[in-house]
């Protein structure tokens, strides 16, 4: 097989999946105006590789086959491979108006972490699940698939275990093993990008205890398969008719999440990946978000680049770079950026090997700059409407300029310091509204505070990481306590 | 006469004055469903002062007539003036979904600020303006009238004064003097509540010095006057048929900003507070931000309490109230907005009479409480969002709960905590997702940074209010200097 | 009786109390010229009732008996008092170089407590206990005592009740109930004071269950009881041999703490407050802490005030007032400063009767108060010694100065802007140094943390005080929640 | 020539020097009880260099003679380089209590940038001062010297250039140009380890413009160089008489600043390396700065460390280590400590060269890992601080532990969790106290602050080394402006 062309992906979406919006059921995502937005978006993945310049780093050799394979598929074995996934990932970003593309990110995080579970796994209990992650992996990179996977579970009360809540389905699990196969039942909450992929990769949540071990439950499924249902979000960047001039991102670039409900859906012996091993399910749900966090790092860093050069632009449009103010706020910009950045780096260079041809960045470094994201995400936003000024939501809009009645009035009055029009003093100014003050920019708010998992989450990995046997020694010699 | 009623208010819109709207005159305000959103919203503060609950605290006896007149244009003799009318614009703002109504507020502010400006004036310049500020204020009070205030400049290059900038509009100025009046040009930008008031108070917007002295100009106009056009924000809180069940807020809720042209407008004398007098546009520019920055944290702060709201009902309806982690951001979030009340408290308990008959709350504790909003408000959304969970932006919508072929799904895995139905629960998210996610969320957060003065305007007024000589005298006395 | 004169103060010091220090035991606490320091420091609460500027302050009339009492006795019944009370605290710690005096204010903030305690368990269980507190406030005040107030328990371990611990007294308890009082055992760490005061009023530090009923007590007796012992700290503010030109604050102003042994202390029933009532253990300790957080206040903001001037002085006679940075930091400690004040204003203001005739400081703002001052005082130390500069700690000291050889060296390069000596600045310097990075200054640095509460303490106190249903109602109403 | 040993560094240091110290002369720095604490302290450097384990790290071959040299010595010319000098340096500081020995690290930081500047202005205005630099380089590797940089001015008023001041020393300066050399005039402010080690590197402080060209002067002497006088700093933790069990850290180790007295010192044409090449001056500076500030974060690393292991130690002693808000603090020293080291490590990764055969740690990484080692350190203390509880400032000594009458007391009450005697829990607060809240806790937050350049400059460092241009262009792209 050859890597696939954008028509050969937007295709393959044409497959009966049960999508609905908005009350209705989408007949054919690839034909919903709405849906298409999406669907164009996550198209980047596959024209970078046809791009000449981008095609060195987006196309590499399948080590088994020799084939070409997007570079999505490479499985890390080193620094080299981290660092090159990790600028993939953000050249996509970029080309994507601060939107990740996701469709191969995302699946290839899981898919890296369960030949990591399955070789682990396999050794220690006997079972034979690497061979089925193999060949899963083969046909995904050999096809070049679009795959989205499904983590969260709707959890009812957060405060109780899978198996003490009111009902069984708060976490998905097996209701029956069958000679052929498994079915589960239950639901996946914010599930990105499934409306636009191929295959649908489902991991465990959390760790488990004995008691929650029909939760303890990996597989992979077609978007296709009977019982599988996605309700799409209304959340409204993902509103129809939004004007190009107003939102020059979210116009462009969308990512949609369902509720994905498992009514009973079928899964074959040969993609069912965890079946009630409830000890590995937490260090496979820890595994992909060793990974998944990298990539999110990866792909945030485009984002804060706006941002920074969002403050930059438009200090020197209001002619105010040299106050003390405004620089303070963009050192702290610059800071904040490249801390992200340099912690990723680290997270890079110091890898290490999970199992054997396999190595997972630093899950220390890696989730220090995730954090380090998260927490200061809604600062950076402060100081970049501050400095872009009010204007932000109370400007005039693009009809206004095209209006012979209003648009002498508007350049007139709107200019910035001399030299700045004030046609791109606005255009300026809609971008930043559209990446901070819109649906667009509250999505990224949350999935700043919330995708791949919460501030909390990594806090506890950072302290988990951290060698208190060796700080404490430290302390203990110095007080010259024996 | 009396108190306007709602009808009497609406009908008084109908009066030609000339409204853009992405890229089309409207022909009457009242009669677009867009604006009418506006209206409605505005309607509460004519609303109020007929309900009996309220009727005490929205009504008082104009000392002079003995006639009713709106609270709002009582000119504030002391504490209780203050604490009422503080009062009264939180009541309004609550009943207004956190927006604030705006239409009397924000004009008194400046009427007040014009009373003590043109005290000063006349007995340092022997001009004769107060006469003529408490003939406009008697006509506004007695007619019940809705007033906005023009203050922003667009400003072009913020580093140049006005009469440095690339043309010499960008600060409004005066064009003529003539025997009857004078004739102005410019615009202002941010003007709030213009489209649906009855007149609008024009103040300058900074200090100036000589050079400026045409740009040193206040006075008052009806909004229909020829010469004067409104370009409405076409930010998109604003945008039509937002469905209200997914919007619970900014559905019925709305303020418009307007840029504001004056092209050529003419001012009659009697209406007239400030002509070249360029030493008092600083004066008067800081007098009424001083009343302003006391409405302004008066209306922030059921904005404030429903974020508090918020976070405890999430926290309940998701399990979590009793987490380490969420009851810290809770404390977090009351210290907050207790801290903002605190100070606007002291501010009302501190006031000191500007000129005879007017006292203005304390200046230090006003720009404290506003500067503690506006700094921590984006912190504030990211500890909201945190607790309420990613389904703010991946949750289905109100439809899909309509929907028979999705509602049982929805219903069966978006429940909370034992006893939280989906649909609670899902409410609850919307609402929290339109308060802080959303272009209204957007909204609120652009003016927690820029509406009525900058964070920086703060700390200067901060700064300048404390006693430094006191302070160093100490430091010295300490250090043993003489 | 008459108020008592500084010398009347001092003489009675000498009980025979049993105090240790370093190893040794102090036969005469007013003859060790390093307990003199503290001593010394203790008499400006009665040099300053006989100062004719602050006698009015200083000195209010009993109105039981119609006698003179030192102000710190009014039991506080409204708003003023409060107010008089905070302003004295203050007076005397500005005279005390940023040192609380604390002989009278911790003693009398825990005689109000007992006051409303007392009404409060006689009406609940029928006790006797306010006729004795009464008594033996009318002793103090009367006899124009010095107090201490023995409150925290060692511990042991923090996450265990008392009765749960190890041993039997890592809280103090009742170890006999006799039938002409009780006997005490076990220990109070931080006892401030106790070296040289009259009077040690204990009081639980807890809310007790009832299996924890004999550590529920709280009582007062003579600080040269047979079986108390005091163990006096060695921190180093206490060093001797501190020259009054190096250390201009600390050579001078002293505070002392004891871990205070209590080895079978018999306390007669009439000095008896609490006696096994363990439902009561909480509400006194709470109510102490009511009390005690404002006076702590008040007595904290002439410290911020020094920090305030040495960073306004520092950033004048380094010639870097105008930069922008420095003016940022300014900004921020007199926000600092003046939030602290404006909210203990508040919770003067703010006040409610405990009981008939004793009004308590808001328990919300004095805690909002004391928070803000602690969570931010490491971060004002480190602008004022950014803003002072490294001479801080790398400076020649005074002795250099007098010294001929190295005198003119210091004069013609430690200068700082025109005008400004390198003996002022060095004067300066090594005040700023005393206040921020000597012991003194970790002394303060750690009694921000830990006096009168921890951080943890007052976040849950604040929280405890918000009206949350009035806040989840209100979110509820707005999400359209029944 | 061959390492030197700790008697022939000592021996060296008997040269005649002129030093003084709290008012007098001090003949002998060897014989002085006080100096020669931070004399034995520095003998670390050469310690490790004769000790089995440590050996390989601190000793290294000179590639030019082959014969042993300290690693100090070696000059970076690639990654591992960097790191094994940052190794190097935390390994000696860890040794040394969290106090860096600094006699090698900071002089080797002066040497390699003056490889680099030499080498570019040599290119540039074909001067011959690389040879200079090379010969003096030799002469202190193959002699172990122990070097201090003098580079801080007292600069007077801050606002003013060096040309500008009230006279003209503020700045040194040359004062005289002769056949043999030159004579330089003024004087130094912190110099550190000047009164132990062999060698003094003079540096500018800043750039210069041509009319303070005499300021732009570089060069090196010998400490006993006739002319030169150093006044010694008093700060306290310098302090004689501290006993070693209630100071474990500050007892033992100690650094000495002084100010540094330039009295028309000759200095022969050999060791001048700029001599009025005001260009250089700026370049100089900041050179050195590149080196000494990842010299710097080098040696703050060990101190973070401590920081972390004495919260967590506490937290076990006091049996807190489960409470929500104790994990949340230490969640966050991890997070500042690991932030930092990581920071550091990308600045080893990303270096470049600067000439050939020497490499500079990236400017931006460099400075990113030590502003937020800057402004987070007060925030740590006061995190420790709070952990480990008042008894930080209220505990007993050690001397009251060895006297029978108090031992049983202490002993029963100040231990900690089951299984924590209440000596092991004081030597750990004692330890703490002294890190935090003592003189050496003050010079060390004082330092945060100060050394090796300061916040502000940081932020301008990594301001400028942001590529901005990247960011303007991508957000053009983004808003559509051409």
């Amino acid at each position: 097989m050859a890597l696939r062309t954008p028509d050969q992906y937007i295709e393959s979406l044409r497959d009966g999946r049960v999508v609905y919006y908005r009350g209705r059921r989408i007949p054919d995502v690839t034909a919903h105006p709405f849906f298409r937005v999406a669907i164009d978006h996550a198209v980047i993945d596959y024209r970078l590789a046809e791009e000449p310049r981008h095609r060195a780093l987006a196309v590499a050799r399948d080590p088994e086959s020799g084939e070409e394979i997007s570079r999505y598929y490479v499985i890390p074995q080193g620094v080299d491979d981290l660092r090159k996934r990790s600028e993939l990932i953000a050249v996509a970003t970029r080309a994507g108006g601060t939107m990740v593309t996701l469709i191969k990110e995302i699946g290839t995080d899981a898919l890296f972490a369960l030949h990591a579970l399955s070789s682990q796994m396999d050794k220690a209990l006997a079972t034979k699940v690497h061979d089925r992650v193999r060949a899963f992996y083969r046909h995904c990179a050999r096809n070049d698939l679009a795959l989205a996977v499904a983590q969260s579970d709707p959890k009812g009360d957060r405060s109780l275990r899978p198996s003490e809540q009111e009902h069984p389905d708060y976490y998905l699990r097996i209701v029956e093993r069958r000679k052929d196969g498994i079915v589960v039942r239950g639901a996946k909450v914010h599930t990105s990008v499934s409306v636009n992929s191929n295959e649908l990769i489902v991991l465990p949540t959390r760790a488990m205890e004995e008691q929650d071990k029909d939760y303890a439950v990996a597989f992979a499924v077609p978007l296709n398969s009977p019982g599988l249902r996605m309700i799409t979000s209304v959340y409204s960047q993902h509103r129809e008719a939004r004007e190009e001039a107003d939102y020059p991102l979210s116009s462009k670039h969308r990512m949609l999440e369902t509720l994905t409900i498992f009514d009973d859906v079928f899964v074959p012996w040969e993609r069912v990946f965890l079946d009630g091993q409830w000890q590995f399910a937490g260090p496979l749900a820890l595994g992909f978000v060793d990974f998944h966090r990298f990539t999110a790092v990866s792909y945030k860093l485009p984002l804060l680049a706006l941002l920074t050069g969002s403050a930059l632009l438009m200090a020197d449009y209001n002619g105010v770079s040299r106050a003390g103010h405004v620089r303070e706020k963009i050192a702290w910009l610059v800071s904040y950026e490249e801390t992200v950045r340099g912690l990723l780096a680290t997270a890079a260079q110091q890898c290490s090997p999970v199992v054997p041809g396999v190595v997972a960045p630093s899950r220390l470094y890696t989730n220090l700059a995730k954090l380090r994201f998260a927490e200061h995400y809604h600062q950076a936003l402060a100081y970049v409407q501050d400095i872009a000024g009010g204007l932000l939501v109370t400007a005039p809009g693009d009809e206004d300029l095209a209006n012979p009645d209003t648009a002498a009035d508007i350049q007139h009055y709107l200019g910035g310091r001399k030299g700045v029009s004030a046609r791109d003093r606005l255009r300026a100014i809609r971008m930043i509204s559209d990446l901070t003050a819109s649906e667009f920019g509250g999505y990224h708010a949350v999935l700043a505070m919330h995708a791949e998992g919460s501030i909390e989450a990594e806090k506890l990995a950072i302290a988990r990481e951290y060698n208190m046997k060796a700080a404490v020694a430290y302390a203990k010699e110095m007080a010259g306590i024996e």
